[in-house]
């Protein structure tokens, strides 16, 4: 497992608990967790790749990750109701997973030997496209329409960060870096 | 015209019909009825021929799909008012629609030789897909997510249905089993 | 640059502020008037881009659209308030850039050699599809859909003017007629 896909399948576990913290909200059944949880899971990273012109689709190669992000909506559906603020932990979470996810989407580009600011947006569309369509769904504004200056601004100091990391140091683990910049 | 071709067809036209009974509660024009039934019925099949690359897309291959799916939407238009419940109407035919969407939907994807657990969800983008964004569009929560388990459980079990009997009776009408399911 | 990218950036530009002045009703921060205005401006051609296998993406292969969006958001963001009706503004650009977009669309499509059907569905889907979009997310009912006989009307108008004009005389400035027609 090379570190693009352990980043992708960290951030399909926590984009995949903030798609069921959603559901939960929105007093969905365990179907609707499910699918709101893969929606927001794989949404991001799959517009990347249909944009990118990527063939499979991540999640099409590798179904694995749709069942990694099925089993983390379950077990969040049994125990949403443990949270004290589920909205807070939605927000938080949603950080964690942008940080993660925006090194992941920006990896892929990398690897296609895209043009930088082509890299950044990419990390962009991989972070806050699953949750935008996650809100879209359920009959929210997207938070991160809401709070778009954290989120956008953590996003792109992200891709840009690993974007410029990737022209001296390769291999460095820089997720770190953006997460403390969340 | 083959059977997956058939299976189209019928679930074309019974989601377009589904479409411009919600453009009729929405109370949209001929224009909105013809647009949201044309989303409504190609627009399951367009992810999923987005999702699997296969090119052209069905209905830029055979544009009578959605000359079929902008009929209905006229016919239902103005008979949409001689229905006593739209609703109870909009959910017969969901399931229907779904049922055959699946099939459908399957079948394309074993055509293209993807293995089952990508044919089974390829069921479910194609039969679902065109609802959640008939319901997104006009501002609802998807009924797919209000009635999640009735849907996706049907979709579930008639994608797998399709798969186990395709691998042991190819060309067997399978959605009648389908359809005794939902 | 051709007669197809002058009239692509031009109905960029337009978008993006009709993007921009629906952030300012639904009051966004600047990032919120970005995104709103990049997805106005280009989701329509993604669409189209994606539904017809052109690849790369034309703001992939062309940043600049998306730099040229991004600029005219952050105008709107320091000008929207001087705006006496931001509605009124809005309806009378949508139709500005519907009028442009359809025959970029168009354009494009036959560039590609697709059947006049699909050239003028094309037309409509580059032209309907970003507005759309921009609706849906941020949680309105779709103007296209509630003044859909104006719009759609005019986008099927011009790309079948498009189209015919196309036969006999290719490399006239059609959007005249069409600005007109609407």
């Amino acid at each position: 497992m090379n570190l693009i896909s352990f980043l992708d399948y960290a951030s399909v576990i926590v984009f995949a608990i903030t798609g069921a913290l959603v559901a939960s909200r929105a007093q969905l059944d365990l179907v609707g967790f499910v699918f709101i949880a893969c929606l927001t899971a794989v949404g991001g990273g799959t517009i990347r790749d249909l944009l990118l012109d990527r063939n499979p689709i991540f999640w099409i190669a590798e179904p694995t990750y749709l069942g990694t992000a099925a089993t983390a909506a379950m077990i969040t559906f049994f125990t949403a109701h443990l949270l004290e603020s589920r909205m807070r932990a939605l927000i938080w979470l949603d950080s964690f997973a942008l940080a993660v996810a925006v090194a992941a989407g920006a990896g892929v580009a990398i690897n296609l030997e895209q043009a930088p600011v082509i890299v950044v947006l990419m990390g962009i569309v991989t972070s806050c496209m699953g949750g935008l369509m996650r809100d879209v769904v359920v009959g929210d504004v997207p938070v991160v329409l809401k709070q778009g200056e954290l989120y956008v601004t953590a996003a792109f100091a992200g891709a840009t960060t690993t974007v410029m990391l990737n022209s001296y140091l390769p291999d460095v683990p820089y997720p770190l870096i953006i997460g403390a910049a969340v």
